[in-house]
């Protein structure tokens, strides 16, 4: 049967001062009417239940997630650690192939925007029957929209059929000459929304990702703390798709977007006329391609553009949104006192 | 004697949002320890006592100025409307000589930054010694330090002595092409800041500006609220000081600054390395020549520049330090609801 792993892990800090370790991006309504953790729970609907949705996430927001996705208690896996997606996906699917010894697991992340949920349903529908059929661990991969540098990119290579290729290559994160010639050469977004069967993946993890196979047994003995203590931090991409010979790709058709700094409220909310994204009470004038954010005070702009403006949880922010990739650098800088935001 | 008249009106826009009708400029410690109207009372003292010292303001403020600066209330004028400076300073004048006929008035605004008291208090008993000795209204010109388009400048004359001179011209507000060039020529701010006899000042009055003499009759049957219907609003540079052949300009001393905008604050606060002046909790990075201020919440400034931000009265405000001049044509669009902020 078809089951779905959700990663639902994350800091907080790439929407600061809005989003914090207690309620990362996953958690709060970035894109609009409701979180992208339960529209990504609501997008399943049809394709697979919420009895075999897996949600992986840490101890600290396993709780809310468990409660907001109504998901049934043994469905919450709790990372002992964050250690990057290929253990937790390894873990998940595993998991899953012990309820269920003929699963096929669709992973996917909690924090995306989409577009149009049928068109997901499609194309996770085609992503995994293409799993089952070519017995391969199968990437979707969106159209590129612009050479973003933040993402990994798929090189398709040959037909397996229709809709599904081989993989050429991967491309990790290039720089931005690198991201357009992958553009201009087809190559797609790695969008972390895979499809494998639990048997496929557990045999190419034994064959090709030695940082985790070895740490399997302590999952067989139902001890997840040995599994996480044990296992070296890895990526699903580099721990497995890259060195994977049985790798397919195919092309996903929806708006998809992983919001993953302020400047994505652009892509995902409705913008003014001048070009500006405004949530909460604000006055923008003569300004521009602004990103505004309150959750109690007024904003007012007067003659700025390409700035975020944030205030929430009792801080602001302001920065110019080319720099809205660059928060970790500013949390690292910023004193305890104005960084830690409790509840 | 010697009388001090102090005008303490303001609309409370120029610091939106933290300044408001009721809180105006001169009732914020905007440049540091206190307010610029209780400063502006101190700063006489040994020159001037409070009880010749007179307040002109509305009656919003009355109450608040006649607590603050300790003074009594009957030197507390409260205009019955604001109607420029001509009338204010022409009813305070009259209101000194009616109280001592042989009164000597310092006239002076309640919301300036003054760098030296003693060297304030110099320049102050030199005016009102050429007032008197010269029988001429003075003018208190100060050594421009830019081209400020938003001041008036006075052109000295001829030599009156070794300190004053006649006034060869005013320029009122001038282009910046035209600002340099009066500095260039040795033009002065016009502060004002000026000095007479109560006699001297009422006969240029009767010859120079009927636009307020006509009104004076009111004042003797001490019908004020109809001096003030009845008057004509103009300033007293207008009205009178560029029509009378009987001015006198003697050179400030001492640094001063009219404190007119945001940007104002980095004369007259301390600057951190990079040129940014912060009052309230704030964290700037990699963010150079900003301006923020907050009452309540931490401001993080993430690379910008020439910014200015301020939290006041539940608004927050981001602009370019550049138009911190253009808060009028700001205020002008704002809605009222985020406007109007009520005590």
């Amino acid at each position: 049967m078809r089951w779905a792993v959700l990663l639902a892990g994350g800091s907080g800090t790439r929407f600061w001062p809005l989003s914090t370790p207690d309620t990362p991006k996953q958690l709060l309504p970035l894109s609009g009417s409701g979180t992208s953790a339960e529209e990504s729970v609501e997008r399943l609907t049809g394709l697979i239940p919420r009895d075999r949705t897996l949600v992986v996430a840490g101890a600290r927001l396993a709780p809310r997630l468990q409660e907001r996705l109504k998901l049934p208690a043994a469905n919450i896996l709790i990372e002992p650690r964050a250690a990057s997606t290929a253990p937790a996906l390894i873990w998940a699917t595993w998991e899953a192939q012990r309820r269920d010894a003929d699963a096929e697991v669709l992973s996917l992340h909690a924090d995306w925007a989409v577009g149009d949920a049928a068109a997901f349903r499609r194309t996770a529908d085609m992503a995994l029957a293409t799993a089952r059929q070519h017995d391969r661990l199968v990437t979707v991969g969106m159209v590129p929209s612009r050479p973003e540098t933040g993402y990994g990119y798929i090189v398709p290579g040959a037909p397996l059929d229709d809709t599904a290729r081989t993989v050429a290559r991967f491309s990790e994160k290039p720089d931005a000459a690198t991201a357009l010639d992958l553009m201009a050469a087809g190559a797609l977004w790695n969008s972390g929304l895979f499809a494998w069967t639990a048997r496929r993946l557990l045999e190419e993890v034994e064959a090709h990702t030695p940082e985790v196979a070895h740490c399997i047994p302590a999952l067989r003995v139902g001890d997840v703390e040995r599994f996480f203590r044990e296992v070296t931090p890895i990526s699903i991409d580099i721990g497995l798709l890259e060195r994977s010979g049985a790798v397919a790709v195919v092309r996903g058709a929806f708006a998809w977007d992983d919001v993953g700094t302020w400047q994505a409220l652009t892509r995902v909310r409705p913008k003014d006329p001048k070009g500006n994204v405004v949530v909460g009470e604000a006055f923008v004038h003569e300004s521009q391609d602004c990103i505004v954010w309150s959750d109690r005070d007024p904003i007012v702009l007067h003659g700025v553009q390409d700035l975020v403006v944030v205030q929430a949880n009792g801080r602001i922010l302001v920065m110019p949104a080319e720099r809205a990739a660059g928060m970790k650098h500013l949390l690292d800088a910023l004193p305890p006192e104005i960084r830690d935001i409790t509840p």
